[in-house]
């Protein structure tokens, strides 16, 4: 049987088209670490990812497995596929798992974040990983609007037009709001067992309407309630979100 | 007489060729400052800057001046600038100062950050900003070692080579070592009432080889006190430097 490789790997999705290898010569995730494992194992190589982030998201805990063609000592391959790999993608854990292990259908809960720059100027070495709003926000109606998304329900309402079919329902265990005044930070943070296409951003989006108190509480319960696709968002755009760990 | 107008500035240094203007095509922050002074005040205009940084370094609190051929409100400067500006650069306060007020040569003292990051795998949010160094020091020699830096003194040993001649007495009133932890960074600061070229790095250079008990701190009194240029560092790597402040 070949060793079921698990992968730990953050990465600066500023310069990426995104996690998922595309036609055409964009620079994915995927694709630096597939060309990575190729020249490693001096085979072509395919890899699973735990979470397919769209283009300009980050990730610090994002999972990939593999099946290697051949032993190489967990412990190095860290430093082997570091050397291989440009320095906006860093591999820093990897373990060999059982046969049956897939980093996405495995996955038990994803946890993301969404970080805004609340400073009145944007700070220059946050500007590539928050989205600078300086504006007035009602943090504690969006607290209280975060509180209201939680729950096993359908969240089509939270799902971005054109994308595939299939159950929109999902557990989402936590959706808080924290204010951190020293950083001049604002920390959403979403866990769930899986989130539709650009639903943390969507739930970004709506959370901030409500914090400028352009969406009541009642109506985002509604516009949940009833799978209203359009009503949720405008998304929030990629550059504040990261993939923070996924747990299996 | 033409209003003297004070910028305060943060930049993000790793995408420039540093702070100076250049022949040639490169991209530096006077460069796209000038430019963007140029294109508000339909006039060429020159910034003076409190410390012309190297490439790669960055700012936060980087002061520059110039003689605004009008008035426009200083509360108005940054917005109108900073829409002009990339990015990467941005004007925080504009002030009118008195008709004496030169960035660099009023500066009485200038404070800038040097920043290890301790992480067994660089951290992906911190790679532009600090330099990674995951090799074990004597954090306690270091700032034992910097502690041995601060006084007015000769720091010609601390100059790079090929730099311009004049005084090479400074006046370091700190260089602190300071441990981070949670971050997993190890945070430089060094104040004094200015730097020879390539001062802090070379400091800092020189400071990791006490850390690794490569350099006794006998021989880094016995190099400052001589003034043997080539002794210390070598200078470290500029992305972890950064010109937090300047003081007036």
């Amino acid at each position: 049987m070949l060793p079921n490789i698990c992968l730990k790997v953050s990465y600066d999705g500023s310069v990426f088209s995104g996690f998922q290898i595309q036609a055409g010569s964009l620079l994915t995730v995927q694709g630096v670490l597939e060309g990575a494992l190729n020249r490693l194992y001096k085979k072509p190589l395919r890899v699973a990812a735990a979470g397919r982030t769209d283009a300009g998201v980050h990730a610090l805990g994002q999972v990939v497995n593999y099946r290697a063609p051949f032993e190489i000592p967990v412990e190095r391959l860290p430093y082997a596929l570091n050397a291989l790999l440009p320095p906006e993608v860093v591999v820093w854990r990897a373990e060999e798992k059982p046969e049956e292990f897939h980093a996405r259908f495995s996955a038990c809960k994803k946890i993301y974040s969404y970080t805004l720059d609340r400073a009145p100027y944007p700070q220059i070495m946050k500007r590539r990983y928050t989205w600078h709003y300086p504006f007035d926000l009602d943090v504690g109606a969006m607290a209280e609007g975060g509180a209201r998304l939680v729950g096993k329900q359908d969240f089509l309402a939270f799902r971005a037009r054109g994308s595939s079919a299939g159950s929109t329902i999902r557990n989402l265990y936590r959706a808080s709001v924290e204010n951190l005044p020293e950083q001049q930070l604002l920390l959403l943070t979403f866990e769930g067992d899986g989130f539709l296409y650009k639903m943390v951003r969507l739930m970004v989006g709506s959370l901030i309407r409500v914090g400028r108190g352009k969406l009541e509480l009642t109506d985002l319960e509604e516009a949940l309630a009833e799978g209203r696709p359009g009503v949720a968002g405008p998304a929030a755009p990629p550059q504040g979100l990261c993939l923070e760990k996924v747990e299996y």
